[in-house]
């Protein structure tokens, strides 16, 4: 099997908040990779290696905005180049630098671009995560090491069918009809896949009635709008109105961003947020979102976890199949096949 | 190293009391399978992996005597046949079939046929575990998973040398001489080899002591029929008389009924019965049957590991050598291996 | 990667008193020994697995001074020679024979000659455990497996430029001025290298306060010599005078001996002990030593192991890079590297 992502990306390798002042190490896209801040507080990200004796820099520790590695003192500036070696003076002029990533940190969450780093740019990355800090929501984080590949994350992020069944016994349990009677649609634009669906004069979902939008007894109108940037940024708007609301519906009730970033090519990253724009603040409510989102991506990753199984031992050599549902998920796929072919081509020219 | 197993054959793949109204998943062969009941209780077996998305079948439910995907709740009948898929009403004309595998029940035990499935035939199945629901006895069952191919396991069980090493703690304390004493008769036929050894005026076994059939002292002729029924089936019959008996003996005190099945070319799985004539239906007996076989073949399970251990490490590339004591073991081996070459010569031509 | 340790050589397989009346099994340079005492109480190695069926012949007991395989009960001498088989009188004539590998026991340690043993000469192995049963001292022992390969290991006991970091909390906290301020005086000859560092006017070591050669005020000159053997032993000479002293320093206050060897490419066997001149038979600074050097050791086990794990997944092809302080391990490693390629020479002609 070939590489199954594009690497000339910005892919999110952090959130702000677990990047302290101690080095943070995590393989991205099959390379280790080590985060730490710079004097200003910037995030700097180098190849956890050191040109010394190949001990991993993350084994150290953060001196002056510096890396220091951990088995004999060599320090790293955030550019990856040397500038320090305990036992000696002179820095030898070559060969002891260490790669170093582009990378960006913006709404708490931290971003490197893995492929040719004189290509990267800051605005080749969406923005979408200003709810994470903007004062008119309210948010919950978290991350999930998912152990599949980061397309097999993805298509259950664009799938709304196996809720009722991933999920049956918690946030699947009812709505089920809802999903199955009606259309998606489904317009791919660029790098981007915008699937959305209506559902006319149905019950609030669970999150709404937690915050108190509405009661139990109304009836109304929702929809969801999914925004895939490819390669690995994927945004779901959820919001409802009273049932008979004739204007388009835009106001969101919470949105969910996921961002899926492959680790090897059987493992990935999950960083998520929630961000709810109603009871802003009601520690309760946020403590039981969270604790029902996570709920709910366990169980995700759990299924994807027998799905990458299954894969492995299967000799078959069948493509997967799409049913009706999959159609986000297929034009999904469909972009991030032609970056990944686009940059192929380019490297064999 | 080639597969060591023939396909063309029926393999116990699990107990009736394990194929409740869940799913069980086992990997037989190294093949994924998942078994579930249809609707008359019938089992069924199919290859564990959903076509859709590639999820194992077995991370669903039985519903209606159909299996349903865990992931997005596609419904298979017992043929393989997708019966049903929850967000379309139309079920794609092909791909969506998963291969099937004919299953029989018989006598508490579940056997599949995992070659070419047109050449199935209930027939060709031994007729040999009958004691495991008649009620002239009382069985006790259990299984193994060992970490050794299959053919090791089965060489442990034609071979009796061992019990006086292996089970030295245990049960071959006792009659290690009346073993090496006495001479041991092979004879093949066909698919299966009889092994039989008569042994005269020794003590009774600890079975035989234990069911009260003889006392201490008594002195004994006792025999041991094996019978292996190629390639996975191996039944070994004992039973004893008065010391002196003129007739040839045939009335079996117990039996032990032995399925040895492939999982992969480095571990197996290891069904047992141990059926007795004797004090039927002391359950105290009964429990100190299963505990004491239990024992026994916890102590080979460890020993046939640290083998395939060994094997594994050796790069010597000679071949295992043969005592004395292992003319039915070498017997059943040529025997096998002339069915992987017949089968392997079949596609070939 | 080629092999990476040559085979003509005595290594060190483990201490004397790790070898009981039970066999002991470990992997040497890939290869799996057996070790037990033959009726003298002399040491002798097999290859650990059996002709018979390949089970290992560790799984068995010491009967009489031959080791007895667990499964079948066969027996072999200390020269690897069958001489019972229980289930037959006649033992075959070939094939019945294990290999089996030169060994010495000195000073509580004991050796094996992993190559080709018509080479192995006893005097091939430097006299230099002596002080682990010379009443003249008091010596600890131990015994770490190390996650990385020998030379990992090697190069961790040739520099000393790592104690400041990797033992930053525990025993590097002091005197790391001194290593850094005084030259390194490096000597190759033939397969040994000594290297070797004398330090003027500084305070005494922690272990010369713990058995009070010196009290914490004293200023003292101190020397430290290493030799190392090749391919894997390594002893380092420590001692000290009051500052000032002229003549050359030669009594030592205490000595680390090191024995690394090979058990894959990227796992090591590391046997040490730490022999004291000061506070003899004094038990509470025995366990203090013993404590302290294990917790050191941790600390470097703990490092290598990421070390390799960092270079297993290195792509980059770089070589490792030498500081000043590597200068010994760069010596070392070139003796090594020039006798695997003697002995590649050698069987190439
Ligand atoms: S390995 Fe990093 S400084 Fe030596
Ligand atoms: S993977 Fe089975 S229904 Fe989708
Ligand atoms: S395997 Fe060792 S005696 Fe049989």
């Amino acid at each position: 099997m070939g590489r199954t992502y594009p690497l000339n990306h910005w892919y999110a390798i952090a959130t702000s908040a677990e990047l302290t002042d101690r080095p943070l190490a995590r393989m991205i896209c099959n390379i280790p990779l080590v985060m730490f801040r710079d004097k200003d507080g910037a995030v700097a990200v180098l190849e956890d290696i050191c040109p010394h004796r190949k001990a991993p820099l993350s084994s150290g520790f953060v001196v002056d905005g510096a890396i220091e590695c951990g088995y004999h003192g060599a320090q790293f500036d955030a550019q990856g180049r040397c500038i320090h070696i305990p036992s000696q003076d002179v820095i030898p002029p070559r060969g002891m630098t260490v790669t170093r990533f582009p990378a960006l940190e913006r709404h708490d969450m931290i971003f490197a671009w893995i492929g040719d780093d004189k290509r990267a740019t800051p605005d080749g990355i969406p923005d979408i995560w200003s709810a994470n800090t903007d004062p008119g929501w309210t948010a919950v984080h978290g991350y999930h090491h998912v152990k599949a590949n980061y397309l097999l994350v993805l298509d259950n992020l664009a799938d709304l069918t196996h809720l009722a069944f991933v999920h049956r016994s918690t946030i699947g349990a009812s709505g089920r009809t809802g999903w199955f009677n009606n259309p998606l649609r489904v317009a791919i634009d660029g790098d981007t896949v915008r699937t959305s669906r209506t559902m006319r004069d149905i019950s609030p979902s669970g999150f709404m009635l937690m915050t108190g939008r509405f009661a139990p007894t109304d009836r109304i109108d929702r929809f969801q709008t999914s925004d895939f940037f490819a390669p690995a940024f994927f945004t779901v708007v959820l919001g409802g109105e009273p049932a008979g609301t004739q204007e388009e519906m835009q106001r969101p009730h919470h949105i969910v961003l996921n961002s899926v970033t492959p680790e090897t090519e059987e493992t990935s990253h999950y960083f998520w947020s929630v961000c709810r724009t109603a009871a802003l603040g009601d520690q309760h409510i946020t403590d039981e979102m969270y604790r029902l989102t996570r709920l709910a991506f366990d169980e995700d990753a759990d299924m994807l976890e027998r799905q990458q199984q299954a894969i492995r031992t299967d000799r078959s050599g069948r493509p997967l199949m799409n049913f009706q549902g999959d159609q986000g998920g297929a034009a999904m796929r469909k972009v991030i096949a032609r970056l990944i072919e686009a940059e192929t081509e380019e490297q064999a020219a």
